[in-house]
C-alpha cells in the first residue's frame, strides 16, 4: 500500500498540497511529558497564573511542542523515504496554542530538484499547522533529500529543477503574531521568570554558555518522538539500525533542539517565546548515551512595530555532544563545516520583555 | 497480610465476586503517555475535533487504555500468584470512555480446575470495568494458572473441576455498543484518518505486513505497566528476576498488544475501534531490547445489525520479535505451536467505516 | 551570570527571603506521569469519584508531587552548589492541591553555620509553597551543606553560626489541615481502598514488609527529576558524573522517597495522606540499576483534635537497595549508622481512617 510506503521523489509534483494524517488534540498531558523529557523552565509556558497575568487565557504550550507535532504529521508523507534532512527556513509561530486545541497539517510542494546520481531528489515543502478554527498556528519551509523508488534511467533527461527562494531570516515585522491581543507586560515578575536580564541587556555578538549538560537516554528520545506521532523508523527500530552505518537508533533532530532550548534557560530565561525559526542544521547524528551541552550567540536585535513592551533577539543556539560548550564551538576554521562535537545550529527569533 | 500476598488457588470459589482496588480516573495525561509509549495514530482517539465531527463528545480514550486499566486492577487479587496467563475470551468494549471517567473493576470466578500435579489450578474469571454511573464499559473472560499456597496432600481428592464454555469468537451483533448514539459517518475524512481503504476493501484471508518495528526499552515497559497500576513483580524487580528462568524483567503482555496495535496503523488505519477481543495468546516472553514487528490477517467480516455506516473486521494481529513480519510468521507447520519469534496472537473485532 | 551559577555559602544571609523561579501549574498530566513513574495505588489520589465521595472536589494530587515541585524550584537558588543534602524537618502539607493549581515557592534562610575547613557551610532554609490564592500549601525546613565560592582565608575569623531549633517531630495538632472542610468518611470503601486495616489496627512498634521491589531505570529518574524542574546536574549529566566519585548519574533522593511510598501500599493501603514530614535521611546514593525495597515501622499514633473519623500514624519508612526488606534493615548495631543497603529513612505522619 502506498499509504504505508510513503512518497518517493517521483511521487511529488510542484504545487501539490498534501493534507496529512493524523489530526491531534494537544493537552496538559503533552505539556507534562514535555517537562519530563526536557525540563524547560520558561515561566509563561509553565504557569497558568503567570501567563494569565500577562493576558494569555492560560499558559500556552511550548512553541516546540507545536513544531514537533506539526512536523511529526508530515513524516509519513514527506520524509518516510528521506535520505537527509537538509534544512528549515521561514518558520513562523502565528498563534498561541493552548491545551485542548486540535491541530491538522498540510504541506505544499514548493521546490523539486533531482540529484545528478539519478537516485534521489530534493523536495522543498511549506508546511502549515492549523487549529480547529482553521487558523494557521505555524508555518515553515523544510527541504529533504528523498529517494527515488526507481532510479531514473541513464537515457532519460533529468527533470527540470525548481528551487524556491527562501529568506535568510524571517523579517521582524510579524514576530508579535504569537502574542495574545491584550498582552500586558506590567505583570512580568523577574524573580518568577528567573532573570532580571531584559531585551536591552543583550548585545549583538554576545555569547552565552548554558553550562548544564543532559545525557540522552534511549527510552527518552523514543518516547519523545512517538509523542509527536513521528514514525521515522530510524529512531525506533534497533534491529533495522544495526545494519545501518550508525549501528543503532538515531535520535530525532527535534529532540536535540528541545534539549538545547531547555538548557538555554541558563542565560536566556526571559526569552519566553520562539517567534520564528530562521534555519536549522543537524550537523552530526546524536545517539543515546551522548551528553548534550549548548551555548548561544546573539546575532541580531529588533524592535517590534508599534510595541515597546517586547523586543526580539535573533539567536543562534548551538548544541554539542560529549564536550562542554564553554569555549563556544561552532563553525570550524578550515577543512570542514563545524567543530568536533557540534550537532546542532538552530537560528531563531525569540521575544523578550523590554524595560518598558 | 493476605491483602499483600494475593489469592492462591485454594482461596478462590466458584461464583465468588471480587471487587478490586484501586479506583482510577483516566485523563488526558494517560492519553498523552499512551501516545508517547506506543505512538498510535488512529484519528478518532487522537483528535477531539475529528471525534466530535463523528458524534463523540470528545476523543474517546484508546480501547486498550481501558483494557490495561481494568486488567491492572485485577492483578493483586487474581494473578499475583499466577504461574501462567493462559488466555482471554469474550472481551466486549461496551461504552466509550472519555478523559475524566472514573473506573472500578470486579471479577467473578466462573471456572476452577485443579492441576494434576496438586501444586496449582486454573482460575477463570469474568472481569468487568464500570464507570462512575455504574455502566459496564468493558467485560472479558480471562484464565490463569495460579499456584496453591500449600500443595494438595496426596491422599486428598482433587477438587471438582468446573470449566466454563467460552465463545470461540464474540458474536458481531453487539459490536456497535462502543459507538456514540448519534454516530455520523459523513464527517469521516480519509486524508486525516490516513487511509482511503474502508470495510469493503478488505477480503477475508488478506494478510497485511505492518512494516515498521519498535525496540522495547526497559524504562518504557515499566512505565507503561505502572501506568495501569499493574503490580506484577516480574515486570519491575530485576533482582528477583535474576534468579528466574528468564534472568531479567519480563515485559507485560499487554505492552506487546499495544505495540502491535499501534504498528497495525500501517494497513489498518481506518480500524478505528476495537469492539471485541476474541482471544489472545502470549506465545513467548518479550524482554527489553527485543524489536517487535507485526502483521495481520483478516479472518472474518461482518455487517452490524441495522447499520450501513460501519462494518466489522475480525482480525488476528501477530507480533514477532527480532525478525520482520513480511513473511507472515504464525502457527508452525509441525512439532511446535508457533514459528520462531512469534510472541503474540491477538484475535479481535475492529470497526471500520463503510462506503455508506 | 549569578542567575546560572547559583548561590554559594557566602551569598546567603540570615533572614533573607528568596522568591524562586519558575512558577508552575500542575495538572492531570503530572498525575499520570507520577503514576507511570511510581505506580501508586492510594485511592484518594487515584480516583475523582472516590475522592468526591469523601468531600474532596476532585482527587487531590499526591502529596509528594507537591513536595517535589516545591523542592525543585529551590534547587537553582539553594542547592545548586550543595555538597550534601543533610536533612528535612517540620514539613507540613497544609492544603490539598488539585490539578489546575499554580504554585510558587519561597525560601527563608533560618540558619547558617560555616564548616571548620573554611570551604563550605551549612544553610538552613524554611521553604514554602503557595497556590495562586496566596495560601501556603506546604512548608518544610531543609538544610544542606553548600560550597563557598572562595575558601575563607586562614586569617579571617569564621562567621558566627546560627543553628535553628527544629522539632524532632511535627505536633499532631495541625495534621488535619490537608483534609477538605467537609470531609465525610462514611463513603470510605475498604474494597476500593485495598485494605480493611484502619487506624485502630496498627500498633506502635509494628514493622511491615512492603514485599515488592522496583528496579530504577536511568530514563525514569531523569524524567522524574526534570518533571519537577529540578536542575541539579548530578542527576542528568553522565559526562560530568564520570569524573565524580560515583562515576555515573546520581538518582534524586526524592525519587527514592516516591518509590518507597508507592511500595508501602502493601500494608499501608489506607494511609491516604502524608500530613507531615518529620525528617528524612538519604543514607546512601542510589543509581540506575539498583532495586529498591521498603519496610515501615509504626513509631507513634495520635488522635486529631475534635475528630474521630481520621487518626494519624507516625511512620518511618526505610528503603534499601539490592536486598529485600523482610528482615527490616535500619540502624546498624555498631560502627556505622545504617545497615548495608539502607538508602532512605523517611519519618512522616500519615492520616488513616478510623472505625468511626
Amino acid at each position: 500500500m502506498s499509504e504505508t510506503a510513503g512518497n518517493f521523489f517521483e511521487d511529488f509534483s510542484l504545487g501539490q498540497v498534501i493534507r496529512h494524517a493524523t489530526p491531534r488534540t494537544l493537552s496538559e498531558g503533552e505539556r507534562a511529558l514535555y517537562t519530563a523529557l526536557y525540563g524547560p523552565r520558561f515561566a509563561v509556558q509553565s504557569s497558568d497564573a503567570f501567563a494569565r497575568g500577562l493576558g494569555y487565557p492560560a499558559a500556552p504550550l511550548d512553541d516546540l511542542i507545536v513544531f514537533h507535532t506539526v512536523l511529526g504529521k508530515t513524516v509519513p508523507d514527506i520524509s518516510r523515504n528521506a535520505i537527509a534532512n537538509l534544512g528549515y527556513a521561514e518558520g513562523r509561530f502565528l498563534k498561541p496554542v493552548y491545551p485542548g486545541t486540535s491541530l491538522t497539517a498540510t504541506s505544499e510542494v514548493i521546490g523539486l530538484k533531482p540529484t545528478s546520481n539519478r537516485k534521489a531528489g530534493i523536495v522543498w515543502v511549506r508546511t502549515r499547522g492549523y487549529d480547529e478554527e482553521g487558523d494557521c498556528v505555524l508555518e515553515y519551509a523544510r527541504w529533504v533529500m528523498v529517494a527515488r523508488k526507481i532510479p531514473l534511467p541513464e537515457d532519460a533527461p533529468l527533470e527540470e529543477a525548481t528551487v524556491p527562494t527562501l529568506a535568510e531570516a524571517v523579517s521582524p515585522e510579524g514576530l508579535g503574531a504569537g502574542l495574545p491581543e491584550d498582552f500586558d507586560l506590567s505583570a512580568w515578575d523577574d524573580a518568577l521568570s528567573g532573570s532580571a536580564r531584559r531585551w536591552e541587556d543583550y548585545e549583538v555578538g554576545e555569547c552565552i554558555d548554558h553550562v548544564d549538560g543532559m545525557t540522552v537516554q534511549e527510552a527518552e528520545h523514543m518516547m519523545a518522538t512517538r509523542l509527536w506521532q513521528n514514525t521515522a523508523r530510524v529512531h525506533f527500530d534497533a534491529l533495522l539500525q544495526k545494519d545501518s552505518r550508525f549501528g543503532r537508533p538515531l535520535v530525532y533532530g527535534g529532540h536535540v533542539i528541545s534539549i538545547a532550548r531547555a538548557l538555554s534557560f541558563n542565560g536566556l530565561a526571559n526569552a519566553f517565546h520562539i517567534a520564528a525559526i530562521n534555519g536549522g542544521v543537524h550537523a552530526a547524528p546524536v545517539f543515546a548515551g551522548d551528553t548534550i551541552y549548548a551555548w548561544s550567540e546573539i546575532i541580531d536585535k529588533a524592535q517590534l512595530p508599534e510595541r515597546n513592551d517586547v523586543g526580539a533577539l535573533r539567536i543562534i543556539t548551538w548544541a554539542v555532544k560529549n564536550r562542554t560548550a564553554a569555549d563556544f564551538p561552532g563553525h570550524a576554521q578550515e577543512g570542514k563545516d563545524y567543530e568536533d562535537g557540534v550537532v546542532l545550529k538552530f537560528d531563531y527569533w525569540a521575544l523578550m520583555p523590554r524595560r518598558g
